[in-house]
């Protein structure tokens, strides 16, 4: 951040008054420009045995398998999110069940949030964001060519639950980062 | 937002390629600047059967009780900032338990996440954000007086978890905004 989104004019790191923290904050008008984590909202949708999972057709992690997930918006629910993520990437229908994971990611500022969620059709197809839309059963998985740390410890959790027959929410932390994805 | 924090020159809302909503988007150099739900994190810090509250010092809901609870910042877990922001609010420590409640508040964009929290002494004080801290039993609670529905809500499912003898985390929305609360 390098110009004031309010009147243009240059900002500078300083210490608000009251604050402890430093902010970009405005020479001119003296607005002040917070930075904070975002939401990442998912869905693990289950058709009987199987779940769903999409094949990424954009960077990071281009050609890597993933539960349909993507950032929260304004004025939205974090259960609308997975719904409507799920509808733009996968173009499924579910019902939203339970929240069930919630994994911060402090090094790169995001809490990811998965849902169960029950497929309601099988009418799904690639969106624009993805190369291919599957149902996958636990055996059949592929664990090596997941996306991103907090799927995989989503879907990890929640087969261990599932074979456990009882289903619980789980907060964890994934705080370092790892040597080649986000 | 009127201007590109990147370079200055002046936003547009447009639909980005590949998009389905408005976003500022700069005329000049093409930066897309999202705008995202924000976290807000708290916790119930107890001591034996009491719990802490704080008097706010601040707009909005100056004089109005509350648990003590902030924006999360860049960097930090929800549990760090449950702690960070009871330090900040009550001068006190506290040992993070289980996440208790998220509570959507899609109207201001907002999702308010409130830990269980166990008080470690004693020492406690109004921080720069505080008129006074105190430690209330279920009976003395100022209801009429809480600053903001998120915390009441978490409030009542505390003592009502409390009574049955078991926690649970609890999913809820707020979205009705009220006459005269954020």
């Amino acid at each position: 951040m390098k110009f004031c989104s309010n009147c243009g004019s240059t900002v500078q790191l300083r210490v608000p008054a009251g604050d402890t923290l430093l902010r970009h904050t405005c020479v001119s008008c003296g607005s002040i420009h917070y930075e904070n984590p975002k939401i990442v909202v998912g869905a693990i949708p289950e058709w009987e045995d199987r779940i769903l999972l999409c094949r990424r057709a954009i960077d990071p992690r281009h050609g890597y398998w993933t539960l349909p997930a993507g950032f929260m918006e304004n004025s939205e629910t974090t259960a609308q999110a997975a719904a409507r993520e799920t509808l733009e990437e996968a173009c499924a229908r579910i019902e939203v069940g339970d929240m069930f994971t919630l994994i911060n990611v402090p090094h790169i500022s995001q809490v990811h949030i998965v849902y169960r969620a029950r497929l309601l059709d099988l009418d799904f197809r690639p969106g624009e964001e993805s190369l291919e839309v599957a149902l996958f059963s636990e055996d059949e998985i592929p664990w090596d060519d997941i996306a991103f740390r907090t799927i995989s410890l989503s879907l990890r959790r929640f087969f261990e639950d599932r074979r456990r027959g009882t289903f619980r929410f789980h907060e964890e932390d994934i705080t370092a980062p790892p040597p080649d994805t986000i």
